[in-house]
């Protein structure tokens, strides 16, 4: 048994950290020889609700959860911490746009950034749910620049596995046989899925599914996933969101499998002539905590274009947050 | 890789069947070699939020997951179960006594108890979650006649990890430091949690914890657990529920720790002078889908006249509902 590793949690009385810190603590993502000691941080008026959600943790008797601690001071919860889980944003409502969502989530990210940075452990890995995921871990990022750049990242793996059980389901097959499937720029109607490189069965997407179907009903069917849950459940994607989180870390934790690889928002090098210093979501290989971009995929004109697509969407976020970077 | 298992569950689009959906598909409960064939139930009014359950279990890309059913109607939901969670049942309302609650909700197990025995596959292991459990399962068998009787269980592992957390928090302990703790009866203000021959850190709890905390404040924080959760969190147990739900299949599944033990609600044989034919929470060892109630613990007169209120209540209840039984 491994010694214990500190993972910080936010909005964790929310319905995806509640949804997250089982999986968490049953060791779905670091392994059943890892234990965790869980820091959970929520605004003060959901501390209650979180007194909860320990109860229940507690009374689940998990072997490997060492510890949990809680706290509504960022301070406190990213003491220490080797992994962190930024779930927590202010959801957007009727009358907020876009760009308001933006700015109204802006300070806490710029908080989050500076806590991680001033109390994280040397190892620090983070992960950013909370949406506009990219333009989030941007302002953590540069609020945070004592740690390295390439510990940011934000969560397009939701989008990925959605993209995977469409095709999955078109062609008989099953999530899992679905691989190379990178998610490229940010989840949002811009994100470009690169199916060109992508294999289902070992075969190409491309070759196995029609054209036509993944132009126009695949592409819609991914984008408006999110509405269709609402519309079903009466509530947002929270297992699946989480479940997404897991699959993400632990991916960055155990690696990815030899030849395949996985959608990660990181901070660009410029790789593909994506402009520098923009979180962006690339197809990446992963192991024991590092990550690198895939090298000499091809592009079509097509990739091209949908590509600066997602990049002018990033970049016109930076823009209206630019007060926020440091 | 095995061949998958189909396993069933009922109200699969409450709050304890969406947290226990993912657990199981992620391996959590049969291990991650053994894919599953989720096959989900729901009544009417249900199903359009159980299908966007089923969108996110499938956007969620589980590998183990093999095929995913739904149905309002348990002849469908059942066939070929190789397991199943009957985690749905009608919750109580303010102006339900718990008789009124038993008789509402003894017809919908007469049903299912019958749809399993018409429909299941051969090695069926079943497992009610919903309370009263322990005569809703009785009821379920009576009806499931064809069925072995060691195949039906009510569900007391959320008591005993309760217990476990307590008294770990208590000294300092890990709740996976906590062995050999039965709970005996049924989940309610009558269960007996046998203490005399509980460890923890291989020390007999007893002599580890103070005998006033012990009869006092340990017993009362149990049995008001639930109640603190609803008050905390505004809503009640839902993921800790499913998880003593994985763990008490997982423990049939993949067999007890040896020299531990745990508890199940399965049917008595007269052990330990317990009525034949009532469901009642024993300590039991399992090995490959099998249970063994465990022999030779010796019982003080305190023990006795605990263990004669909780069958008096189990005894009352089947009296309840005996129109119900054949």
């Amino acid at each position: 048994m491994n010694s214990p590793i500190r993972v910080s949690v936010t909005g964790a009385a929310g319905n995806i950290g509640y949804a997250l810190l089982f999986r968490l603590a049953a060791g779905d993502c670091y392994g059943k020889d890892q234990p965790i000691i869980l820091q959970l941080l929520e605004i003060p008026p959901g501390m209650k609700a979180l007194e909860g959600v320990v109860m229940e943790l507690m009374d689940s008797a998990f072997p490997l959860l060492h510890g949990i601690e809680i706290s509504d001071d960022p301070n406190a919860a990213f003491k220490g911490a080797n992994q962190a889980f930024l779930v927590g944003s202010r959801p957007r409502t009727k009358d907020m746009s876009r760009a308001d969502l933006i700015t109204a989530n802006g300070p806490i990210f710029v908080g989050q950034g500076r806590a991680l940075a001033a109390h994280a452990a040397a190892d620090v890995r983070v992960l950013v749910v909370g949406n506009p995921c990219n333009t989030n871990a941007l302002i953590a990022m540069s609020a945070g620049k004592e740690i390295p750049k390439d510990r940011w990242h934000a969560m397009t793996r939701l989008d990925e596995n959605r993209a995977k059980a469409q095709i999955a389901a078109k062609v008989g097959a099953l999530p899992g046989e679905v691989s190379n499937l990178g998610m490229l720029g940010t989840p949002s109607a811009t994100m470009f899925p690169d199916l060109r490189h992508a294999k289902v069965q070992g075969k190409s997407v491309t070759d196995v599914c029609d054209r036509t179907w993944l132009e126009t009903d695949f592409v819609k069917t991914v984008a408006t996933r999110g509405k269709a849950i609402i519309e079903a459940r009466g509530a947002s994607s929270a297992a699946s969101a989480a479940s997404a989180a897991v699959d993400h870390m632990s991916a960055l934790w155990n690696g990815t499998a030899a030849g395949d690889f996985t959608s990660m928002g990181v901070c660009s090098n410029g790789a593909y002539g994506i402009p520098e210093n923009l979180i962006f979501s690339f197809p990446v290989t992963a192991k024991a905590g590092d990550w690198q971009i895939v090298a000499g995929l091809d592009r079509d004109d097509f990739a091209n274009s949908r590509i600066a697509n997602t990049v002018r969407e990033l970049e016109s976020e930076r823009e209206t947050v630019k007060d926020l970077l440091s």
